[in-house]
């Protein structure tokens, strides 16, 4: 047994595939994004990124930064311990108040990423339940499917969004069987959008639980950024909501809120919450900022929207592979792993435009592609450029143009 | 199916149990520690906490503070995307460089905890060395257990710190089996030390790989914080050490160091690494600022073991039942989880001393304590009030003193 020829192998296999990942090494200008600083082996150098899923800009909000100062001088750096041996904090407290406030459920409870409250919510959910089945949308997110994968339980993939596929599969086991309808809001990589209210009505008929992850909604849809089932008045019909404190809300951490009674239970017997110090003091206290904020403010929500639309337009009027959906999420197709990140380095290289390529096992192989998100912070001129930047790749690298 | 009812019924095992948590609501003053302020539905005073785990106090350091403000105003809040979709920020690169070096190992690797670190690349190695045997310590920490689970390959559990029960059960098996030694080199709840050279010495002899989870160590043992294998000069013989930028580093976060090939391969495996948003520019350069200071002084790890000894050696002159060891970490039994819950109750609300109890399934079920954590910051004074309370209670209460 050669441990290090065995490893070696399985990075060979990847390069082979042409689906390696090198990470790009940025940093980000505060009160000034999109521009970044690009650090490679020739030096330091600008750059402007168009993947970041700091989707309205919240994590540069003077507000946010100015709560994140003011704990760290009030409390200091971590939180110092887990939730129950001395690390929950009052900002915890709080930031779990707002956030059931956030979706009108009776509490919320913090983990510290949105990988690890899917994770552990759904193989606890296995665990409080027995029999429980989980019923899994076929595109659902990696952390949601090592989160079932883990608990055990019996699981059921029903197709895409398809609410009779769904309707179908759950009339196979009685009113008495303990069942969870798991699926996303938005998805992450084709911006499409669940119809929460059939789902939910179709689980109701068969008392299935309905957990429904927010993580590219919360911040961003709704009239106080409650995601879309606030945007849809549906937040009453879902059980457990899933959210994260990175992307809309610009930090980092996870959370879900529920009843009481799902709350309290999920607090005691999930791994992946008790045996885990908790979030930082300013990353709480950021996050308390941030969606006080979102809950009043309307105009980062306006202007995702319109500068999603705006990209959108010029991507079908330049006949470039855009795939057409409801969010403000824009994806180009490419539908193949070596040209896509051929794509992107030059976009990087040659013009100091940030995409990193989306392969597999992020998207399924054949439909690889840049995934673009224009923020609030991205004005015309920054269009302009990615335009002609796009415009003269995808004739040089002779890719495909829309049909 | 009544789900609410079902939900119900688990927490009142919970209760029935003694073992139903309450989290204490608190918040550190900064500059000050250990005194914190504690909120209860009476309003707001002062505590002393004798149970966290930043051990040393780099949760206060000046240093470390002064980086997150810097990283706040230079980049931002959050970091705005997964390690590979624009969240390596140059300060990740600059931290992973920092880590490597302080173990002695060509690479490592972030995580967004130590939970994550050991669940993500335990569960990785079984998968990408197929038919890896994994050898786990019977007192490993859940974080271990739960990435050797997920793994889904064979486990073995040998008697904790038994290198002959090790050195036999390794022998069962052809030196073309690939195999993985996990241990820790500091027991959180007991505070014994493992036999680092000789469990390393029996893997080697079985061509068995070591993987060492130093995250009560990191920061406060060996010349450079390296932890105690830096300590005992044998962090060349471990493969892969684990460890956490909470506790001794004062922050959150994990990660791995190990060969190129090694963090290489789990950075490209570990769903748990790929699908989440990376640390938080703040935290990471705090984690920098940490990680360097610790890596010159002396300081905080001499006053850290004095501390220590001068607690242990209270009790021991008191009677109390504490568990001798030869770390930083002091245990007192109780062996009762209502009695042990009773007692830290009366220590907060009367005496305005925090200490959780520590119950199942921390602990085995007849072995609940109190678990104290002595810091550089805790004075003689401190340690009178303490025992003075401790003395009082352990009468009231007509709990056992040592024999």
């Amino acid at each position: 047994m050669d441990y290090e020829e065995e490893l070696a192998g399985a990075l060979r296999a990847l390069r082979q595939e042409g689906r390696y990942r090198e990470f790009a090494d940025i940093r980000r200008k505060r009160g000034n994004f999109p521009h970044a600083s690009y650090f490679s082996a020739d030096g330091q150098r600008s750059i402007k990124v168009w993947c970041s899923n700091d989707y309205i800009g919240m994590g540069q909000h003077p507000k946010v930064l100015k709560a994140m100062h003011e704990a760290i001088e009030t409390a200091g750096a971590g939180a110092g311990g887990t939730r129950n041996i001395s690390g929950t904090t009052h900002y915890h407290v709080e930031l779990e108040r707002e956030l059931a406030d956030l979706h009108g459920k009776a509490a919320s409870l913090l983990f510290t990423s949105g990988y690890v409250a899917n994770e552990a919510a759904l193989s606890t959910l296995a665990r409080i339940l027995p029999g429980c089945v989980i019923f899994s949308d076929e595109q659902n997110h990696a952390s949601m499917i090592e989160g079932i994968r883990h608990g055990g339980g019996p699981k059921r993939i029903w197709a895409h969004n398809d609410v009779e596929d769904l309707d179908r599969q759950l009339s196979e086991y009685s009113n008495d069987t303990p069942k969870v309808v798991a699926f996303e809001s938005v998805y992450s990589m084709d911006g499409d959008i669940a119809p929460i209210a059939e789902i939910c009505a179709v689980a109701k008929k068969h008392n299935a639980l309905t957990y429904l992850d927010e993580v590219h909604a919360v911040g961003i849809y709704g009239p106080r950024g409650g995601g879309i089932a606030d945007r849809d008045g549906l937040m009453g019909e879902v059980d457990i909501i899933e959210g994260t404190l990175a992307k809309g809300f610009g930090l980092m951490g996870g959370y879900i809120a529920a009843s009481t009674n799902m709350i309290d239970a999920i607090r005691s017997y999930a791994p992946g919450f008790i045996f885990t110090t908790s979030l930082a003091p300013a990353i709480v206290a950021g996050a308390v900022a941030s969606i006080r904020h979102l809950k009043e403010s309307q105009v980062e929500r306006t202007q995702l929207q319109e500068r999603a639309r705006e990209l959108k337009d010029r991507m079908a009027a330049a006949n470039l592979p855009v795939l057409e959906n409801p969010s403000h999420i824009v994806p180009v197709m490419v539908g193949d792993p070596v040209r896509c990140k051929k794509l992107t380095d030059a976009l990087l290289e040659r013009f100091g435009v940030y995409v990193q390529p989306i392969n597999y096992p992020t998207v399924r192989r054949g439909t690889e592609r840049i995934r673009l998100t224009p923020a609030p912070y991205h004005t015309d001129e920054d269009m302009d450029y990615l335009m002609d930047a796009l415009n003269t790749l995808w004739q040089e690298m002779d890719l495909a143009r829309a049909a």
